[in-house]
C-alpha cells in the first residue's frame, strides 16, 4: 500500500520528556517519518517539553492544561520521565501516570520477544524461544491514589496504600487479554496473589472465571505472582498472553525484557481502545540517568514502541516495516549494536542502518 | 562441642501440613536427630496433625487453641500448607499466616546460595557467584488482612485491598537487615514502589533513610521492585543483603530460589527474634500437589531450614553440621539426587546419603 501522495495526515503528540527519552525520540523521527512517507500518510508532531526541567522552572511536570492539549491527537509518544534531582513520586504522578489515568489507556500491552541474533540470560533459551504478551491493567489496582499517613514521626504512625479493583476496571483487561489470546496461541495465564490477598485477588480470579465462559477455545492457567516470576525463568517458551494488575504487570514485564535480553528492546503501549481519548506509546526503559548525554541509548525500544503506534492507527504494513526492520538488523552479525547489546556504535549510528535497510 | 549426656533438650512443634510437606519433615527426622545428638542436646517433638485434612474433617485448618498449643514451644517446623481441593486463601488463612502473625514472627530470613555443583539457569553464573539473603517483612504491608468487597455481581462492584505499613513494623525489619548487613558484606538494598505507591513506600524509603543513620558502616541502595526483579537476573552477585515488604520478600525470594537452582534448595525461617513466641522454619517450597506420594521431593530445603532452625537456638555447631552435609552432597557429582536437580534418587536415598556423610 505505497503512493505517492500522503493520503492521510495524523496528528501525533511528542512529549520527549527526561534523559535518554530526549534522546532516542529525537533520533529516531527521519526513520519513523521514512517509513509513513513509504506506506502513504504522513504525522504532524507537536512537541511538548514537558518533564523534569519543566518542573523545575514551573513546579509541575506539566501544565494545568496539558491532558486538554493532547486530547484531540490522534496518538501520543513518550520518551520517559525521571530524573535523580527529582522524586519518582513526583515525576510519575505529574505526567505520566495522569495521562495513563485521565485518557483511560487501561490496556497496558507488552510484548516479550526473543529476537534472532540476541543471548538470553537463560541457559537454553534461543531466539523464537521466548514470545509472550503481558496485558497490564494500566489505571488502578495497586496504582491508585488511594491512602495516606497518620501521626507523622510517632511511634504509632502508619501509613496504609489501597489498591483498588472495580468490576468495570477489571473486566475490561481481563477481556482484552483473552482477545488477544485468541488471536494467538489461545492460552491465557491469569497472575494473581489469592493466597494472600484475599479481597482483591479473589475478585479477578472470579471476573476470569466469568469472562473465561466467552471464551471456550481460550485455556486459562492462574498462576501466584511469585511462582510466576520464577516460571518467566524456568519456563518462559510455555508463555503465551499473561494478564495481571497494575503492579504485578509492571514486575512481569520487567522480568520479560531482561530475560528477552535488554530493557533496550522492550517497547509498550498504554492502549486506551475507544475514540475518546488517544493511546500514548512509550519504550519500557526509563530515563537512565547513568547514560545520559553520552549518545549511545539503545533507540530500538523506541522504533518498536512506533511500531505499535502505527499499529493501533490501523496503518499496519507501517507498523510491520518499523518491526521487520529492527529484527532484520539484530539477525545481522555485522550491524552496529549499542553497548546495552554488547557493541559499541552509538544512537545515531544504530538508526542510520536500521534507515539503510528500508 | 561434642559430649556423651545431652546436656539439653528442646521442645519442637512439628506441622507437617499437607502434601509434600509430610513426607520430607518425616524423612529427615533421623538426619537431626543424629546431629543434635553429635552436638551434646536433643530434643522432643510434638507433631501437629494440621492442615487441609483436618480441615475437610473439622471445619478449619487447626484447632481454635491452636496457637496456645504452639506457644511454650522452643521453636516451630513447618513441612508446606496447601491442597488443590480447597482454595489457598482458605488453607493459608486458617495456618500458615496466623502462626506468623499471631506468633510476631516479623522477621522472615531466607538465604539464596548458589551451591557448588548446581548450575544456575543464568548463563555466566558459577558456583559462590550468588549468595545473598533476603529480610522480608512477615506480618504486615499487603498480606494485612484489610480490606473488602461491595456491590457483589453489580456493574459497580468494588475491592478494596489495603495494605498496613506501621512504623513499628517497619523500623525492626530494617533494623534488623541493617544488623545483618553489618556481619556481612555491609551492603543493604531496600525494595520499593516508591515512585507508584507514593504512602506506603514514600514512608518506608523515610525510614531507611532514619535507621541507616546508626549503621554508617552499611552501604544503602535503593531500588524499585521492578527494577531488582530484573536485577536479580542480570547482576545477582552484587547483593549482599535485601530488605522488602511482605510482598515484594515474597516475589524476590521465589526469584532467587529459581536462579539459584531449584526451589528444593531453598529454605527460610519466620524468626520472631524476642523471647515471647517461637519462631518457626519451613522449606521454600509449597505443597507439591503434582509430586505428591511418589518419594521423590527434595528434602535439602528442609534440611537447610533444620539448619536456620538450630541456628536459632544458638545450636550453632550442629546448624553448620546440617548446612555442611548438603554442600557436600551437592558438591558431589556421584551423589543422588532428586528429579528437580536432574537426579532419579528419591527421598529416602538422598537422606541415607547424607547420614552416611556426617
Ligand atoms: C516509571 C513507573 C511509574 C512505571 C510503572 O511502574 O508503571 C514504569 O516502571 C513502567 O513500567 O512503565
Ligand atoms: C503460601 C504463601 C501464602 C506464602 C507467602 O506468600 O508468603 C509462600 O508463597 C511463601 O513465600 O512462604
Amino acid at each position: 500500500m505505497t503512493s505517492d501522495k500522503p493520503s492521510k495526515t495524523y496528528d501525533i503528540e511528542l512529549i520527549p520528556g527526561d534523559g535518554i527519552g530526549t534522546e532516542v525520540v529525537k533520533a529516531v523521527m527521519p526513520l519513523v517519518r521514512t517509513v509513513a512517507d513509504q506506506h502513504g500518510f504522513e504525522f504532524e508532531t507537536t512537541r511538548r517539553d514537558w518533564g523534569t526541567e519543566y518542573y523545575l522552572n514551573h513546579g509541575e511536570m506539566m501544565p494545568g492544561d496539558g491532558l486538554d492539549r493532547l486530547t484531540d491527537a490522534d496518538s501520543i509518544f513518550l520518551g520517559a520521565v525521571g530524573h535523580p534531582d527529582v522524586p519518582d513520586h513526583v515525576t510519575l504522578h505529574g505526567l505520566l501516570l495522569p495521562i495513563r489515568k485521565g485518557f483511560d489507556q487501561y490496556v497496558c500491552k507488552r510484548p516479550n520477544v526473543l529476537f534472532e541474533g540476541i543471548e538470553s540470560p537463560l541457559r537454553g533459551y534461543e531466539s523464537g524461544d521466548i514470545d509472550f504478551v503481558v496485558y497490564r491493567e494500566n489505571t488502578e489496582g495497586e496504582y491508585a491514589d488511594l491512602g495516606g499517613r497518620e501521626h507523622r514521626g510517632l511511634a504509632h504512625e502508619t501509613a496504609i496504600q489501597s489498591a483498588l479493583f472495580t468490576r468495570r476496571g477489571t473486566e475490561r483487561i481481563i477481556r482484552a487479554a483473552f482477545e488477544a489470546a485468541a488471536e494467538r496461541e489461545r492460552h491465557l495465564t491469569s497472575i494473581t496473589k489469592s493466597n494472600a490477598q484475599a479481597y482483591s485477588m479473589v475478585f479477578w480470579d472470579d471476573i476470569v472465571a466469568e469472562v473465561s465462559e466467552e471464551y471456550p477455545g481460550v485455556t486459562v492457567e492462574r498462576l501466584l505472582v511469585d511462582a510466576a516470576s520464577m516460571d518467566l525463568i524456568r519456563r518462559p517458551h510455555e508463555f503465551d498472553v499473561l494478564v495481571a494488575s497494575n503492579l504485578f504487570g509492571d514486575i512481569l514485564t520487567d522480568i520479560g525484557a531482561q530475560i528477552t535480553g535488554s530493557m533496550g528492546l522492550a517497547p509498550s503501549g498504554n492502549i486506551h481502545p475507544g475514540d475518546e481519548y488517544p493511546s500514548m506509546f512509550e519504550p519500557v526503559h526509563g530515563s537512565a540517568p547513568d547514560i545520559v548525554g553520552k549518545g549511545v541509548a539503545n533507540p530500538l525500544a523506541t522504533v518498536l514502541s512506533w511500531s505499535m503506534l502505527f499499529e493501533d492507527l490501523g496503518e499496519t504494513d507501517a507498523a510491520d516495516a518499523l518491526w521487520d526492520v529492527v529484527t532484520d538488523q539484530l539477525a545481522d552479525d555485522a550491524a552496529p549494536r549499542t553497548p546495552d547489546l554488547g557493541g559499541d556504535a552509538n544512537t545515531q549510528t544504530v538508526v542510520g542502518d536500521l534507515s539503510s535497510r528500508l
